[in-house]
């Protein structure tokens, strides 16, 4: 059965609002909520001190235009600081939306405008179309100004923009895509070098025969070291080359196998000391994170998807004069359309060539994403490239003492010759 | 069909390992591995050089017995410095077990006692089982330790300390044991009062009546306050209680309405500001996990387990002189069986009373953890705290500034009499 409607008494004046949620009747059986008896409180409260202090009415707040309307005619300041705006909206909202509002510089008029043209003079820089998208009109919203439209003189600035605005057909709908459409160019943007970076580092691991040639020799390293279980092996997780610095020389323990191998590739391999060079898309392929960069392109996907439904709905409206909203995103549409296929399509090679590249050393494609799998080279390239300058610095030093010792024993057999 | 062996040549020497993770032998098919032929890797390398820079074998580290015994015989230490030790092991994980075998000042023998009686003298402190469960020999060391067993004079403490534990039957399963049983009590003593609190939590909030009260009274200013959908509630979520403070007076906007209902309720319903003193249990409450709490217990249960089933291993086995396993594991586990049932019973009421206490006001058991429900009551309650300290300063204020007026004032009649 229903319940029954509540006689609870009306203030005579709109009151601030308590942003609370209510819970919805089919959820009151059984709880608390059914022994409590709200009418019994009222006659305990001093309604018209409630109504006095928590009034919608507000003092006019010191707004920039206001601030700025005040300069204008200082003589009417006194007067109109008194004037009362009717503010239904949440408080601290209504700030924040005042900021907004005073950082625009358009009036109410201006921002329609550029809505509904899709902003053809572009008056709405896109961190502010972010801002205005925080702001759209609530249903709550919507249902207490259209209760006090008869007084939209008296409203506050916040509210009269909240109200103008509710009154654009499919405004969410509207600001949205003249959103997404601003920032489209710059999001694939961002993802097109990040996929060109997979496709590049896959085919740069696939094809470096310096890499292979340095793994031949890790390999013969590794057997020739390792005994029983570990020995005999005919190949290795890559993994395994961020363990090469690990082993410590039992001569020297500043001396790592890996400075001993980068020795070797010096004297025997010296092409393969430049693997480096083969690999210089690896480390940028070390930062994708293909979760995310497939999270972006579902994004965009949808986002086109929802721009798209919302031009079907629009062609099928009434157009207002100065709506350019079907002729802006229709041609929006095509070349976005395409230059998104392009990026989902370079991302399926791209994928393809990373599968290929992983199943090449032998390593799991199900488990393993470009940025473990390319950080494991990239890792093993800063250290590779680190012990190769210490080796060199090593070698300078050791050829300095050498000089001075040979000069040292030059001037020894010239002062000899002296002495002779 | 399987790859011929390949004919690797051998160090005269063992030499340190390089700790690769080898490829299985299935996994090769179609990779760069098949094309690589470490064979011919071994003509350009100097073996021999290889063997002298990573021999196994290496000068004596200084640790701390060594130290020791260097100052007991201080002609010996140019030649004992000279001895070679055998370290088959990897050289990090040698030395940080150097680092504990030093701060456990017990020989082998002594730690080998120490598990076989269950530490019967309390020797291993938990933090130092907790790193002896990191030194538990593995499949490779043991390997590599049981092919240089006839030099054990020769091995390094680590190496050694390895090798004897290894030689303990299910060393790691009675480590495992002991820890446990060590933990136990603690662990136990740490769920305790985390389900004490959500079931006392959930009885406070279920029969304070100061709590129903004020719900009454929130419920009738909502109601007052908001119109429309907003308006005409027969409850709100309990989230409701921290948007009280987001409404603020149009007089003064220092005051929100929950100022002014702490005012009304020291006003008309005094009991009621003291709803604080009825939810005690409530801030506790809110920092149980009910996911990490139900881990914690199933890890206890699991933890349970394996120890019941390694004490059927050893219950199986002939006992070695000295093993106290069984004897001791058994008493354990009985003692540890009825504590960690009454833990478990007592959880299931806690979260009866706590799923009661949910679906009385109205939410949803089953989405709501204890974190969250209660942490809406204890953020709500330290808000209450606040106002109610900020408007009794008020208060004092206000009374300080009448008490100077109304002296004043004497004062003045005073003065007034004696003008009389």
């Amino acid at each position: 059965g229903g319940l029954k409607k509540k006689s609870i008494p009306q203030p005579s004046n709109p009151l601030k609002s308590f942003n609370w949620t209510k819970l919805s009747e089919n959820k009151l059986e059984g709880t608390v909520w059914l022994d409590l008896d709200d009418v019994r409180v009222f006659k305990q409260l001093d309604l018209e001190d409630i109504e006095k202090t928590f009034s919608a009415y507000q003092r006019q707040q010191d707004t920039l235009n206001n601030n700025f309307r005040r300069k204008e005619s200082e003589d009417d300041s006194v007067t109109s600081k008194k004037v009362k705006e009717l503010s239904v909206i949440d408080g601290r909202r209504a700030q924040n939306c005042n900021i907004l509002l005073s950082k625009l510089r358009l009036s109410n008029e201006e921002i329609k405008r550029a809505i509904l043209t899709m902003d053809e003079q572009e008056d709405l820089p896109k961190d502010m179309l972010e801002q205005l998208l925080k702001f759209v009109p609530e249903k709550s919203d919507v249902d207490l100004l259209e209760e006090h439209k008869h007084e939209l003189e008296r409203m506050a600035k916040a509210d009269r923009f909240l109200y103008e605005m509710s009154r654009i057909n499919h405004y969410q709908q509207r600001l949205q895509s003249l959103y997404f459409k601003k920032k489209f160019a710059e999001r694939i943007a961002e993802i097109k070098p990040k996929v060109e970076a997979l496709s590049k580092a896959s085919k740069e691991v696939l094809h470096s025969k310096n890499l292979r040639q340095l793994l031949e020799i890790v390999l013969a390293f590794g057997n020739y070291m390792n005994k029983g279980q570990r020995g005999n092996a005919y190949g290795f997780k890559v993994s395994s080359l961020n363990k090469i610095a690990d082993t410590r020389s039992s001569i020297d323990k500043n001396v790592t196998l890996l400075h001993y191998l980068i020795t070797i590739l010096e004297q025997k391999y010296p092409k393969v000391s430049f693997v480096h060079n083969d690999l210089q898309s690896v480390p940028e392929a070390a930062k994708v994170n293909m979760t995310e960069l497939e999270k972006e392109i579902s994004n965009l996907r949808s986002g086109l998807k929802s721009v798209e439904m919302e031009l079907e709905h629009q062609r099928n409206q009434p157009q207002m004069y100065g709506d350019k909203f079907v002729s802006v995103v229709s041609q929006f549409i095509t070349v976005a359309g395409f230059s998104f296929s392009d990026v989902e399509d370079s991302l399926q090679d791209a994928k393809d060539l990373f599968e290929k590249a992983v199943k090449h050393f032998g390593e799991d494609a199900t488990r393993m994403q470009p940025d473990e799998f390319f950080g494991i080279f990239d890792q093993f390239l800063q250290a590779f490239r680190v012990s190769l300058f210490i080796n060199q610095i090593t070698l300078k030093e050791q050829r300095e003492k050498e000089r001075k010792t040979r000069k040292a024993k030059e001037n020894c057999e010239e002062d000899g010759e002296f002495d002779d």
